[in-house]
């Protein structure tokens, strides 16, 4: 799942807040038709594929996936890599026919902690009209859409309108270590006009969502480092500097008062909103300041002047500390004045910053505001640019219209506060436009327990697959 | 122990760094003296306070000890308390003289980590002039010195030219919850005229050093509130505030940029150094700026502007961070924005700066400097107040002495950096000065593994102790 989805992480999931529904809220057997079996089919593989015990679970649901596909007229061909295998399935291509790709994954995160779930993870239930267990939303039941929309079009037509690829991996909770090697070798074959990935999610039920941009990510940390051990603070406190004070110091140095982040030149590519995206995104439900308050909780809502939070999210860079830690982490006091101190920070970044820039322009801003007696050590970490695609293209447009046929509302467009570093790697590769087409909810709990996904959107995405090769063949 | 031992927390202890002495460095069985073997007998018992499984251990030690004072010509009652006994020891007592009381504990600290140990901790062993074991420095080693010297003194002229109170605890190293309450209760049989501890340290090996302030303490914790829930920062940041910013930026204005407090009031109350303290202190062994800078391994030395590290140690007060999180604390990234975050703070406080009012102004200040977005939520926690004592007054006087008679050189009069609690509670509970003649070194290991004290601080402790009883009868 990539991180379109607004997610309030396990740790902190209210336990409980999801009940058993009564005999009514549950979803007879005989009303469970042919696609809502083959989706229980698919979610009763648990495919995890970051535990080793369950490799032959994850082959096994690989095997499953190539059968259905060629059941439903598609050719598809397992590919081995080093680790899970990659699916790619066609139908018969013509040259004067649109190529789509459409990306998917058929591994899951782990269920744990299994405590917390209402029922089985990897025995799906329906409840108030929700598939739940562990891949529901992320992103067996997304994906599934697509390929029985795909045949449905082929049942019906013998044919599909365009020339479609899908590309399914097992690797991408492990961060599709594969892929990459993978396109870079199979690209000649793989070429694609556009590319299409529901794993992210709808702003709310039931309004379709069509993303077109996500911001990048340059993450690095901070160390800061005093004495050569901890001391006792009373033998020593006052003589010199304190790390865990220097590190608070030093990145309290990172934004103003205000809220902006204070890296010179850190705002210079940074892209201007375009007009119609500020108009546009004030009219998009559930993300009104109103909202995010609600939803996160927070005591109120604060960042960078002069943008809603919308804008903040989905256009705007951020600094923020994902983790700060130094000296005593324990119950009560303890009287030291410690080593070393460390920060671990990220930012997110909006076309057209470079992070690799942005972490040469970070660090030579923590360096030169190293606080007096410490020495300061800044380790670069991951980084991946951010996107944007024009959703006024052909392809958007297309893909606008499959989405209000299938879902009866025109789509609002957006942008992802989050960064999918895949996108980013399938759009180089095969030179094509991604678009993100969403069908999760914000309270889908994906990597959570009682992950769950609507079965109306399910139903919806099969309509948006077979409306999408329709619009995309005019 | 009291703080005064400047010590490097066994946390980072250099491993190796105390080898195993060749044989010459053996102190050969012959040459281990009575003395030395009645502090190996002491040394024997793992008299270990906080662990319920060595509660027959300390309640051994403390027969053993009582048995010694009895031996000794002294009249010793162990009292039962709801934790571990006290022993009280007297000799004789006499309307027309002084009355001494010394103040020691029998418990030790843990032994663990035991691996790191170079022989068993409570098998005591002489390697290069120090014995080695849990306790030798803290506080059997120095407390049994002046029991022995009563004892010579005892023995050599049958009576002692003072009162002698010897108070001995059990509970020193859980934080004496019992103590308090007993000298209450026994205020009136415990009437002494002057206290004498000696749990600290020389400033160097053979350098008599005579204790007569102490810094107070003042502890809080300050706990950021963001949102509900730990978010992930791509999918929000940039529209809530960050508690593990906001925290950073909070203690970050706990200092300005120089290093002083930046609080308002906070150094309402600072008595100054007297000139002859800073004249005194600029001559003492082992706290030059060089000598800290050496010790501590710090970059450079940081503190207070117009103080010498020795000033800034034992007469300004300061804020230290002794601990700061939130979020990821693990290998790598996790782009996670916490819902809280916290920092444990201590103040050091010299006279006469009150703890509650400093507690007080530095809520106030969290408060009033609560960044945007948060709620900032301040938990006192313990505290005690600075102390300091004439050491220009008679007591003081004898003492110099009996450090000069006892090492052969004058000794250096300083405050401590660190805060004995029972130094004040005996102090007001009795109504008498306490000064501090410390006899352990920096590298004494104190609480850490390889635990020592020299040989000649002990034999010299005894001869104190005799010169003491002499001084004071003058």
């Amino acid at each position: 799942m990539g991180s379109g989805i607004r997610c309030i992480l396990p740790t902190e999931r209210r336990r409980g807040a999801i009940r058993l529904a009564g005999n009514g809220g549950q979803w007879p057997a005989s009303g469970v038709n042919d696609d809502l079996q083959t989706l229980f089919s698919f979610l009763r593989f648990p495919s995890v594929s970051t535990d080793s015990r369950h490799k032959g679970d994850v082959r096994a649901c690989a095997g499953w996936l190539a059968d259905l596909l060629n059941s439903s007229g598609l050719s598809a061909v397992i590919h081995e890599t080093p680790g899970h295998p990659v699916i790619v399935a066609k139908n018969l291509h013509r040259a004067d026919r649109r190529t789509v790709m459409i990306y998917g994954h058929y591994d899951v995160q782990p269920a744990d902690p299994l405590h917390l779930w209402t029922t089985p993870p990897f025995e799906p239930q329906i409840r108030d009209g929700r598939v739940y267990a562990r891949g529901a939303a992320d992103n067996k039941g997304q994906m599934l859409a697509h390929v029985l929309g795909a045949a449905k079009t082929l049942a019906g037509s013998g044919d599909l309108p365009v020339n479609l690829v899908f590309l399914f991996e097992g690797e991408e909770e492990i961060g599709s270590p594969n892929l990459g090697p993978f396109l870079a070798e199979h690209a000649a074959s793989l070429k694609a006009d556009m590319i299409a990935i529901s794993d992210s999610g709808m702003v709310a039920p039931g309004v379709p969502t069509l993303g077109y941009g996500l911001r990048g990510i340059a993450c690095c940390e901070v160390i800061v480092r005093g004495p050569k051990g901890d001391l006792h603070s009373g033998v020593f406190g006052g003589a010199v500097a304190n790390p865990a004070t220097a590190i608070a110091r030093l990145v309290a140095t990172l934004h103003d008062a205000d809220g902006r982040i204070a890296v010179d030149g850190f705002y210079n590519d940074v892209r201007p909103l375009e007009s119609w995206e500020r108009e546009a995104w004030a009219e998009v439900p559930g993300m009104s300041d109103v909202d995010i308050a609600k939803i996160t909780g927070a005591p109120a809502l604060f960042g960078e002047p002069g943008f809603t939070s919308a804008e903040r999210i989905w256009a705007r860079p951020t600094a923020e500390i994902n983790g700060i830690g130094g000296g005593y982490q324990g119950e009560g006091s303890k009287t030291v004045l410690p080593a070393e101190a460390f920060a671990k920070l990220s930012f997110r970044l909006v076309p057209d910053q470079d992070p690799e820039d942005i972490l040469a322009k970070v660090r030579d801003h923590l360096v030169r505001h190293a606080p007096r007696g410490v020495e300061v050590e800044v380790l670069p970490g991951h980084h991946g640019k951010p996107y944007v695609a024009d959703p006024g293209s052909a392809f958007g447009t297309a893909a606008s219209v499959a989405l209000s046929r299938a879902f009866g509302a025109d789509p609002v467009r957006i942008r992802e506060g989050g960064s999918i570093p895949i996108v980013r790697t399938l759009s180089e590769t095969l030179g094509a436009d991604t678009l993100l087409l969403g069908l999760a909810l914000s309270d889908s709990q994906v990597h959570a327990p009682d992950e769950n996904f609507p079965v109306a959107h399910f139903e919806g995405g099969i309509r948006m697959q077979q409306a999408l090769l329709e619009e995309l063949a005019r």
